[in-house]
């Protein structure tokens, strides 16, 4: 085991990174490195198990081409990572040459020259969760380098499983969400998949205009409920289908405030709150509730009013048709910067356009 | 620094433990536990700096009376705790006694004797989270253990942080899920913190029956969502007055099938969507949608249907008063074993009595 004051330092290092973040993807890439760094080996591989899918598949590289290897799949059994993936124990090839199990494609697709390999399971609770292929190190690799991986991939497999514990409560709530939101969207005969839509337009148009990380989240959670405060409308006005009487308008209008009021005072839902009570506000200060002018409007409400109408166009109600994509499209740009937030308009034209 | 194999070991041990933990608390504590250890000093304890409050907090302790000093707080600059947390510069004591700034008080509560202390800020993204105290080391404190904590307290501060995101992520989750279902409830005028109680109430006799973790959030998700089916029903149905005709009655009794569907097919949600299908089930198998027998019944709605029917019973309806507490369970208990599951009739008996 490398036991200098740089190797801890190292160590430390390595494990700091791959805790620091919470998404899988980067805790394999930051996992893999450090553990090539250390080692001194020439590349490495990690390769994830799906145990539904009984198969390896390839997830992160390391020191050769990473693009040829993208898509990969293993069975289990399948070559040297696939047999250690099934035995759940180490294995050190000197010379991948004499071993009738190495497959040379790999280093053909990826123009790489194998010398000799470390395949390393990955284990969580005990159980296989996949597999570290380290490659070429100088004079082969010796027991200590697996030693040195064994103290590791504990905490590189619980970093993890942590990540993924992560992802899916935040998955579970946004589909509870979606969900919950589509059946309170039901109860409105007309707008039958609205609420996925608008969440559809809502992401594509934040992405566009570069809105990530946490804040993209919030926008999808307030494009999800944006309508939820129709809950609060009577059926006999939700669903009349005649025309409306000035005081059922001015009922409906209400559902952006009592939306906002569901959520609101829930720590964290501060943006999220706002998206759903300006959703009907315009530019020019003519919507509703509150008659805001467009630079005192949220962004995220900007953008879901922008989704909003543009479904509301496109999609057939009863009394009237729906437009096509270039004609709601002209709409909107009819009045971007008057009704409706130029940027978020063409961040949706060049969404439907690509 | 500790350079030792033994040593890197016991690192990679103490960081891989700290990071086995979503929760805080164990966190705090696994962290605490290996520092004292791996500096071998007496004792230790972790202060949390609360911004809003501007205050220190006390939350774990290693090798001394931990009672003493729950619920204890610093003030920002007060002692040598509250200075480091407003400097965040680590400081060294040699001979408590000597220093002015050392509060006796802490010992006397505790019965333990410091003689010299190094106290550590703990940091996140170059912020101060918080404070390590640790006690009595032979010899004293010396630059070795600050640094060997410094790269220490990296780890533990972003180990920390992870698990605050995965805690506020769920409790995002749990409020808006009940924020919506409380929204859905209140459509039907009786039914005024319905949800939140029976809720309550479940949680309650899950505990009791010493369900935990994961499926104690899965079971306090189902109490949430139980009765979202109403969405379903319309309003003519759900607010009539007057008694119910054979078709209606038979329109509400489907509200478990609607609300299980609303949720069914997200990932993560079987128990839970067996908690809402089934809490209108009876042991004897008089109960709807299935009319199943007591073991048949999923658990989750087996203490649902005890929490959802005593929420009934002790609570004003237009056509009926509201039974006392002790009327409620005394209902409860004349049907269980028969109506309702004995083992849920018992642990709401316990935790009202309590």
């Amino acid at each position: 085991m490398n036991t200098s004051a740089a190797g801890l330092k190292q160590i430390i290092q390595l494990l700091s990174e791959i805790y620091s973040s919470l998404e899988p993807e980067e805790i394999l890439y930051q996992s893999l490195k450090g553990i090539v760094s250390l080692i001194g080996c020439e590349a490495g591989s990690i390769w994830e198990l799906s145990e539904e899918d009984k198969k390896l598949f390839f997830r992160a590289i390391v020191g050769s081409g990473s693009e040829t290897l993208r898509g990969k799949t293993l069975n289990l059994g399948e070559g040297i990572a696939g047999s250690v993936a099934v035995s759940g124990k180490p294995r050190v090839i000197d010379d991948v040459r004499k071993s009738s199990e190495w497959n040379p494609d790999f280093d053909k697709v990826s123009s790489f020259r194998t010398e000799n390999l470390l395949t390393f399971p990955l284990k969580s609770r005990g159980k296989v969760i996949g597999v570290i292929q380290l490659l070429n190190k100088e004079g082969g690799f010796r027991s200590h380098d697996i030693e040195l991986i064994e103290n590791l991939s504990g905490p590189v497999a619980m970093a993890l499983e942590n990540a993924r514990l992560y992802l899916f409560q935040k998955r579970l709530f946004k589909e509870t969400a979606l969900a919950l939101a589509t059946a309170i969207d039901k109860r409105d005969p007309y707008t039958g998949g609205h609420t996925k839509r608008v969440l559809e337009y809502s992401r594509g148009i934040g992405e566009i205009l570069e809105i990530g990380g946490n804040d993209l989240e919030r926008l999808e959670l307030a494009a999800i409920l944006h309508d939820i405060g129709k809950i609060g409308i009577p059926d006999d006005i939700l669903r009349k289908k005649g025309s409306l009487t000035e005081e059922e308008r001015r009922f409906i209008e209400k559902h952006p405030e009592i939306g906002a009021e569901i959520v609101e005072g829930i720590p964290g839902t501060e943006t999220l709150v706002d998206g759903i009570r300006y959703h009907h506000e315009r530019c020019d200060g003519s919507g509703y509730p509150q008659g805001l002018m467009c630079k005192e409007i949220p962004i995220f409400a900007r953008i879901i009013a922008v989704a909003d109408v543009y479904d509301a166009l496109t999609t057939e109600r009863p009394y009237k048709k729906a437009l096509s994509p270039q004609e709601a499209l002209g709409y909107l740009k009819d009045r971007e910067g008057h009704k409706f937030w130029k940027d978020a308009v063409q961040a949706l034209s060049s969404l439907l356009t690509r």
